[in-house]
């Protein structure tokens, strides 16, 4: 199955991409891919605003992050035009949260599943950090920053 | 115009970089240079210490990140002796925010104008990440790391 | 002297990798390994749990620094099998922290010690990250990821 196939299966159309300030969503050096950091806006609007250990819940974090990993790979498609040789190598998951929050893995798990399933098992999961932050851009509970290759 | 004469134009003098630790201040790898993350130091002291969103307007982080990018520029001359040839690949701003903290871009666009300014639009812009952090060494608003590229 | 004779002088046995989510400990991409964020964790506890400036002292987050060192040690040896020929190339140090707290340094040199120890000066001192981040997964008081290079 393509990757064209697993997006068209799970309903997924991916975003042309956004950039809140002076960079570019995606940028290539060599065979990586660098993707710019990723709010989980969804047509303009930040999905479920705010900070973990506060108003946004494990599942909406969950949530917010899958979006940001469908933006992350619109920024991709826009950069190369294809997903089918793309491989990813570094995920980070920014997390907007308390101190006490601890879940952080949990959260991010919403962009490394969904890329894993897009992309596939061998080419869709790679290194990957996650952590709180005390705020993020336009309220955003999750923020998402890829690396990928050209395989 | 070189990168040379467009840090004249601007009155900008690289400084020698520092290092607050046991790392360096640019490394390089294959094509790519890493860069520490700069502080927001000029002449040994911090300009404008504090949180965004307590004591440093946003007026004052934009002029903080832009420090941190000179910083930057002169931790890439001191590890390559020049800036003609290189292209930014990816700035990640950290920002010293409060939870309440929302305009993360439009501080760290003071660290992306200056790169665009100096190296230009073709190689002065790469891709970033911009986000609020809970504290950050010497009390500094702002840290700025680059990723630049040999091209 | 060789890396492995270097941790057998200081008593260091290297863990076998774990991961808290859907992603690898390290991949490798060209000549450049990625691992993955490292925790403070010591035979499955997380050692001096809690933020610095709070609970955990300088020295505490030095020692666990350490600890995430060791464990990215163990993430590049299980993924090539030898730190014979590996040289640090970045490493980030995400320290939870109060917004007071501004001795990010000392406590990231923990592992840049370490590094630097284990590997030699020439390979084992790279670009550095350090500062305050809100939270950390299972509440470790210091999160490591290093980015190292074949060579």
């Amino acid at each position: 199955m393509t990757v064209a196939q697993r997006l068209a299966e799970l309903g997924i159309e991916l975003p042309a991409p956004a950039a809140l300030g002076v960079y570019r969503p995606a940028v290539r050096s060599g065979n990586q891919l660098y993707v710019a950091g990723q709010l989980a806006s969804r047509e303009g609007r930040i999905v479920h605003p705010g900070h973990l250990g506060v108003e946004v819940s494990v599942e909406q974090g969950y949530e917010a992050a899958r979006i940001c990993a469908v933006n992350g790979l619109g920024a991709v498609m826009a950069l190369v035009g294809s997903l089918e040789e793309v491989r990813l190598v570094r995920a980070v998951g920014y997390v907007a949260a308390t101190a006490e929050f601890d879940q952080h893995p949990a959260v991010v798990n919403g962009a490394s599943e969904l890329l894993r399933d897009i992309l596939g098992e061998e080419r869709g999961v790679g290194a990957r950090v996650a952590f709180g932050v005390a705020s993020l851009p336009a309220r955003s509970p999750v923020e998402l920053e890829l690396l990928m290759e050209i395989v």
